[in-house]
């Protein structure tokens, strides 16, 4: 691994950009190499086999053709499945975005954090990979955790300040607020786009986990231990594996992130 | 083509299980195949590549494994987008969603529909196979069209009875109310399910054009045509090419099919 390496980041389509975003914004000294698997989104309804299968191609595609330091899987859905099996299967560190809450929630100021509410797709939250995860942080965690499946149509249509988004908010979060949770994890990286308006809903006293600002921040404490942070001049790349309709929605009006380019490649 | 051979049926999952529901209605003695390409749902967010590509395999497996004598492609992205690379490279007769639409306008009892609103998935409607199409059948008809991404994932959901499924009905079809449309062509095999809440929004003025029954009911005309009409004990098939979460609601809820098997496939 050295320093002018890109960093690695894939993700099941584009919403794995908000993790980008989080990225660029902590290490603004570091080029990034982004593939979306546009040609297969949503990973949320489909076999883990597959998720498994199409996980290993973006990586031999990231580590392979673009040499990559470390992978970073933006994607709640493949994070919760593909973990092991990429670890097997290659040598490059891999960073998804369940691990990284562990330091996150250990925290000093955390410590207030007892009932934890997870929200995400439908494959997310039946693997139980955040209960899991959870308990193994600490035992006495309360965990309760709801499919949201509306969000990300919801986000992806533009309808995130639409009336639809309030009622659906209320619809998937009643019982999590019922069951008194200190804090919301937001497990699944399209949510950072709801952040305002689910923070309305919940109020003051529920702190909100952003999954891609909490993977971010341990990617750049994870640089700074190794010694790997870049300093050269940035580049940022994406790459999609079909063409998307809804990614200059996404790009232009949640992330301002500039790409030096973005390409269609045929990787399945 | 012999009698003795199935019906061939193919969909980006499982909304075409709607037309599969209709043909067996008015076809009580033909066996069916049907293909849901799970693993690639939706197409409506695909390039049209992708689903050239995807079509041409559903249809080999349906034509080489199935020996089927008919193929009908009962998906509305497909059917805008495929029809003519499938006849060059296939000997099999097609029936899309959209054709049969002609000899249903053109009969007498529906020569008041002179405004037509036509709602589907973004593809469908961005493609324009619609416009083209029915302003073939009568130039003079006056066409509204409208995307409503939201009604599959509402409906997959289970949320057809749910506060959210009447909002988006009154978002997106109020412009094709203002336009004084005669009848709604439901552009997408998974929107019947969503008939009677579409139906109560629209009110009685306006003739609600059921893809499905409409496809169905000229599979059944083309049959008796051609003395193609099966008589012997019927089977019906599904095979998905992933598995989904989805279609056990779909199946058991809405459409009380019987199949002899079904299976996962490996297409892709």
């Amino acid at each position: 691994m050295k320093r002018g390496q890109p960093i690695g980041i894939f993700d099941s389509g584009i919403g794995g950009l908000t993790v980008l975003r989080e990225l660029k914004k902590l290490l603004p000294n570091e080029s990034f190499v982004y593939v979306g698997d546009t040609a297969h989104v949503p990973y949320g309804n489909k076999s883990n086999d597959s998720i498994i299968k199409f996980s290993k191609k973006l990586t031999s595609f990231l580590v392979e053709q673009h040499n990559v330091k470390l992978v970073i899987i933006a994607c709640n859905t493949a994070s919760s499945i593909v973990i092991n099996d990429l670890n097997k299967s290659f040598s490059v560190p891999f960073i998804d975005v369940i691990s990284p809450l562990k330091s996150y929630l250990l925290k000093p100021n955390n410590e207030f954090i007892q009932n934890i509410g997870v929200i995400g797709t439908h494959n997310t939250i039946s693997s139980n990979a955040y209960n899991q995860f959870l308990k193994e942080v600490n035992i006495n965690f309360k965990i309760f955790s709801k499919a949201c499946p509306l969000f990300v149509p919801i986000i992806e249509e533009g309808l995130a300040d639409h009336e639809v988004s309030k009622i659906m908010i209320a619809e998937y979060l009643d019982s999590l607020m019922k069951n008194k949770i200190h804090a919301l994890i937001l497990g699944c990286t399209h949510y950072p786009i709801l952040l305002n308006q689910i923070s309305s809903y919940l109020g003051k006293d529920v702190k909100i986990i952003n999954s891609a600002y909490v993977v971010a921040s341990y990617t750049k404490e994870y640089l700074n231990e190794n010694a790997e942070q870049n300093q050269a001049l940035t580049t940022t790349k994406l790459y999609l594996t079909d063409e998307s309709q809804h990614f200059n929605m996404f790009a232009t009006k949640f992330l301002n992130t500039d790409f030096n380019y973005i390409k269609k490649i045929n990787l399945f």
